[in-house]
C-alpha cells in the first residue's frame, strides 16, 4: 500500500493526492506537521519537508512533489497528466514550475506563514501589510490564469494536466485561507469552478483543520 | 542553433550548459542580465528568470531549468543525465530538488544577493551575518556530499547525473564568490576536483565578471 505523508495545507501535498487520484491510485493519508521535525520523518526525509510517497513493501520513499509526480507518470500509465511531444510537455513543466515556485512564493507562502504557522507555531498575530501584498499578488496570477484559459483548453494544453493539478492545488490553499477575491476573474473561476468538480478534489474540500476552518465558500463549486 | 540566454554567475544556467555540455550540443550563449528586466527578454520569458533556451528555426522557447533538463533528456539521445528505472530517476530528481532548492536557498542565494546585487545593482555593502550564515549553511551541504560520495560511485547513483551537475553548478558559484571552505571535506573536495577537470565544467572556470574577480583557487582543479 502507498502511504502519503502530508499536511492538509501543504499546496504540494495536494498537488500529489490530486495526481494519485487521477491516476485512480489508492493510497493511505498520514498527517505529518512538518514543523515538528519529528524524528521518525527526518529518517525518511532528511530535508523534512512534505510531501513523502512511501511503499513499505517495496521499501520506496520517494521525497520531492516534482521527482514524484514524474515516478508517478513513469510507473503508472493511463491518464497521462505529462502527456504529448517533449515541447507540449516542456510547457507543462514550465507551469507547474511557475505556479510550484512563483505562485506559491507570492501568495501561497506568505498566507500560511501568516495566517497557519503564526497561529499555530509562534501565536503571533498576522501582519497585515505581507497578507494585503500576497491577495495583491493573487490578482496578477489569476489574470495569467484567466490569459490561459483564454488561449487555451485546459492551463497546459488541450486537456487536463499536471500544471492544472499545480494551480488548483496553490489556488485551495489560498482560498481555504479566505484571500482569494475571484471578481474580475470569470475565466480563472469556471476553471476552478470544473476542478473544483472533480473527483479528485472533493476529499480536499471535505477536509478541515481542527483549528482553522476554511472560508465560507471554499467547498461550494458554484459561488 | 540553440541559443541560451543567461547570466555567468546564476547556478540554473550553469546547470543547463554543464548538461548541454556533457550531451555534446552545440549552442550558443546570450549574456541576460535578469535584474535589468529587458522587454525582449519579458517576451521570451515572462517570469523574467533565466536560463531560457530558445531554438529560432524550430520556434521554439523554454523556460525553467528542471524543464528545460528534460527537455534535453527526452530529446537528445546518449549520455543521459536522468537514468535507471523509476526509483533512481526518482532518487536523480529528488537531489537535483534540493541542491535547486535548499543548497541554493541557504548558499548561493544570500551569497548572491549579499556578493553580487548588492555590488551591482543596489550599491549597498554586504551584511556580514548574512554571509557567515550562508558560509555555516554551506558546511551542512559539504557533509551531506561528503555522505554520498562515501557511499555512492556520483551523488546520484553509479553514474555521473543531472544531480553532480545540479549541485557542482551551485558550489561553483559559491566557489567563484570565494564563500567555500573545504576543510575537514576530503570527499566532497575529491569529487568537486573530478568535476572541475570534465570538458564541460572548463568554460564555467574561463568565464570572469568585469566588476566581480573569482576567489583566487576558482579556476584550479587541484587547490
Amino acid at each position: 500500500m502507498w502511504h502519503l505523508y502530508q499536511f492538509p495545507l501543504c499546496p504540494f501535498s495536494r498537488k500529489v493526492r490530486l495526481h494519485l487520484a487521477e491516476k485512480g491510485m489508492a493510497y493511505e493519508l498520514v498527517r505529518e506537521d512538518p514543523w515538528r521535525r519529528r524524528d521518525e520523518f527526518l529518517n525518511l526525509n532528511p530535508a523534512g519537508r512534505v510531501p513523502v510517497l512511501r511503499e513499505d513493501d517495496k521499501n520506496i520513499v520517494l521525497a520531492d512533489s516534482r521527482a514524484i509526480c514524474e515516478f508517478i507518470e513513469e510507473s503508472f500509465e493511463g491518464n497521462a497528466m505529462i502527456f504529448g511531444n517533449a515541447l507540449q510537455r516542456a510547457e507543462i513543466r514550465r507551469l507547474v514550475a511557475l505556479f510550484d515556485e512563483h505562485l506559491y512564493g507570492d501568495v501561497t507562502a506568505p498566507l500560511l506563514q501568516e495566517k497557519m504557522k503564526k497561529r499555530l507555531v509562534t501565536r503571533e498575530p498576522p501582519d497585515a501589510r505581507v497578507l494585503r501584498e500576497a491577495m495583491k499578488l493573487a490578482h496578477e496570477h489569476l489574470y495569467h490564469i484567466d490569459w490561459l484559459v483564454d488561449n487555451r483548453a485546459w492551463l497546459g494544453g488541450p486537456r487536463l494536466s499536471l500544471a492544472d493539478l499545480a494551480a488548483a492545488a496553490q489556488l485551495s490553499v489560498a482560498d481555504y485561507l479566505g484571500a482569494l477575491d475571484w471578481r474580475g476573474h470569470d475565466q480563472a473561476k469556471s476553471w476552478y469552478s470544473v476542478m473544483k468538480s472533480r473527483p479528485s478534489f472533493r476529499p480536499l474540500l471535505a477536509e478541515k483543520m481542527d483549528t482553522i476552518q476554511p472560508a465560507s465558500n471554499y467547498a461550494d463549486v458554484n459561488w
